[in-house]
């Protein structure tokens, strides 16, 4: 499969992982309606793809991503006046619909684990879709910024889910009611990310844990991990999870991954994992869980 | 808008911050009936009123509050047989509910910020009753305990709701279980409070925090923000929030507050926000999401 | 009522607390179909005698529980294959259900308080099993791993709805990702246990911290406190804890226990709770709540 070419983004493989990069250095990074759409698409051909078992996300220069493109001004939000292509995309069965969302949304449903390298300042919706990633990185030049009330705005791509469910209630009401810049640091003191590193050694360490998650394990085990985890983070109680597991358990354990899983450890050699993500993934869903739909 | 006065706290309102202070030093501030109609009526002010634009609360004396007013003994908790206002300010329809709840919950529904400045010993709803509060700071002087297992009764105020979502459920059930109190400490380092003060530097570490929020953001943008974060820590799925900050962003995205928001961020000024609590905040919810009332 | 035995693990009861000993030392104490039929209805007999006020859950010499028993190689996930026993206590009304996650929704229902003393390897089912304990206590010689994904299969026992609400998303994410083996030590930093101690320290630690419940707390009040907790950290709305804890107050507080909680308190003297689990826990939830069923 052929590995797609953007205009605001880059996207790279390497032996199985995908670095995807935000690439608007002179803009630093500034997200605007085209890096939506081609973010998106490229989760399309990573989900796709079975030579793809991890994604990395970072921005190229020294920034991450600083927030929404302000370049219309005092009508940067007011897409109805913008009309055209910002209008249009967002819009959907007649409602308007949050840019960041409709992206973080997407990285919620991939079928491959998602690692945010942050390398720098990420601003407004810079921080706010890093939240639908899996684990965070950063450089010791990463800033964070939840500034929607200093724009007289307000949290979007449904970072109100993903942030208390990150740090707690009460640091995102901390960050997002004073819209204050914070380092790096204080992201990982509150659990916003995962580590910290020089800048020359962030890539490198995203790259590192990227390999031992797919050297190590099934693809089509990971796909169905990343679905049960953020799922029933949301869930009411236990038995949703046990009602998808047993069915997970139930299906995979019948297939080539497991048998291979268990006999490889017995023997005490490298396993090699047949299933593939693109045909393999059981449906452990469809009878007791339904994805909600925006009304 | 005149500030009410009440009996067994104090409000006093400074530079669009408002300060509620438990007040009945002699008895620790022990909550009773009047205290609880009191702490509600003072978010009906504070609400309405656009000049206040965030709330501390803090207690008189050496105590925040030692808890429920054991003034009736051993029926201290069976309002059925100490009738009279006790039992109607919690009767509702016929059924006889929590009055700590009854206080949470009008917190969780506040419009704007809550910061609890914990003064000294918190003990049953004195503890509870902090944990709808957005974010808590502590003197070295406070005390925590969530004495119920020790007074035969239970949980109330709602917390086994916060209290996970704080400190996460084996930290809650261990305070929970052992009922033991502890110092401003363990609070600290298990994400009940936010910091720890000196006791003289208490409030003003308060104040400045709420001057923060004050005097740098969009009243309108702190309420949503609120509301969203608070009922979507509580959420199935993230397209709960998409639908919500989707509209949010829709109707802000046009208002003056954006434009202000935006223009003053690119002409790097201090922004003024036209838009106001009282009669800007728009609807996002109504369509998709309701608030569960008692049954 | 009479101490039952088993053969794969052991019972013991001091002073009300119960001591489960997974019991097969030299498979590691891996879990096998008998054992899983055996904690279960341990559990059984724990809720219903009013002597055991605490349980607490370790293994049997060097290993915790080092997971699945894999003498079924290839075929050891594939019960339909293997038929039988393993099987038939698997198949409920036509579908097969995870057995580890029968083991984590029965201690999820427990009524009494349940203590984790990890002494060793704890490893697949070894270690999703103790996420429904409420507290854990490790041994500097315990070890973890969420090996799911090396195994070819996924995450089980319930874990993806236990394992994010105790060290957060992303760290459960990376957990099961990479399969890796963790020390106690990050197992503390991360959340997933509370204490860590010297091996020789463990289960007097652990017996510490029940005596302090068994010796302080109501038992009828322990039993609300941990429905109470466990179903309302996955709860949309702090309305659905108030429903519950006001029953609950209502009526524990024209019980016996709370006449005595407070009574005692003002006399600055220990309580003697009269309340039996057995036939005065309230019943605060069938108006209102209702626990899903497998479906």
């Amino acid at each position: 499969m052929a590995t797609p070419t953007f205009e605001t983004i880059t996207l790279d493989v390497e032996d199985g992982v995908a670095i995807l990069t935000l690439n608007r250095p002179d803009k630093l990074n500034a997200f605007n309606t085209q890096m939506m759409k081609e973010m998106i698409a490229c989760f399309d051909h990573t989900d796709a793809n079975d030579d793809i078992k991890a994604v990395i996300i970072t921005g190229s220069g020294r920034a991450f991503c600083a927030g929404a493109d302000l370049s219309a001004g005092a009508a940067t939000f007011d897409y109805d006046s913008q009309g055209g292509e910002a209008l249009a995309a967002r819009k959907q069965d007649g409602v308007q619909r949050d840019g960041g969302g409709l992206l973080t949304l997407r990285i919620y449903d991939s079928l491959k684990p998602v690692i945010g390298a942050i390398n720098g300042a990420a601003v407004g919706i810079g921080v706010t879709m890093q939240l639908a990633m899996d684990i965070r990185l950063a450089s010791t030049a990463a800033k964070f910024g939840f500034v929607f009330s200093r724009r007289g705005i307000n949290p979007e791509a449904a970072s109100s889910w993903f942030l208390p469910r990150l740090v707690g209630v009460q640091t995102a009401l901390e960050w997002c009611y004073t819209g204050r810049i914070f380092p790096a640091q204080e992201a990982l003191d509150k659990g916003l990310v995962r580590s910290v590193h020089e800048p020359d050694d962030l890539l490198p360490a995203a790259k590192a844990l990227a390999r031992e998650i797919v050297d190590n394990t099934a693809p089509v085990s990971i796909a169905i991990t990343r679905q049960l985890i953020w799922r029933m983070a949301g869930a009411n109680h236990p038995m949703e999870a046990h009602r998808a597991d047993s069915r997970g358990i139930h299906a995979r354990g019948k297939m080539a991954d497991a048998k291979e899983g268990v006999v490889s450890f017995l023997e005490k050699r490298p396993a090699r994992y047949p299933d593939k993500v693109s045909t393999d993934v059981p449906d452990i869903w469809s009878e007791h869980w339904q994805a909600p739909t925006f009304k």
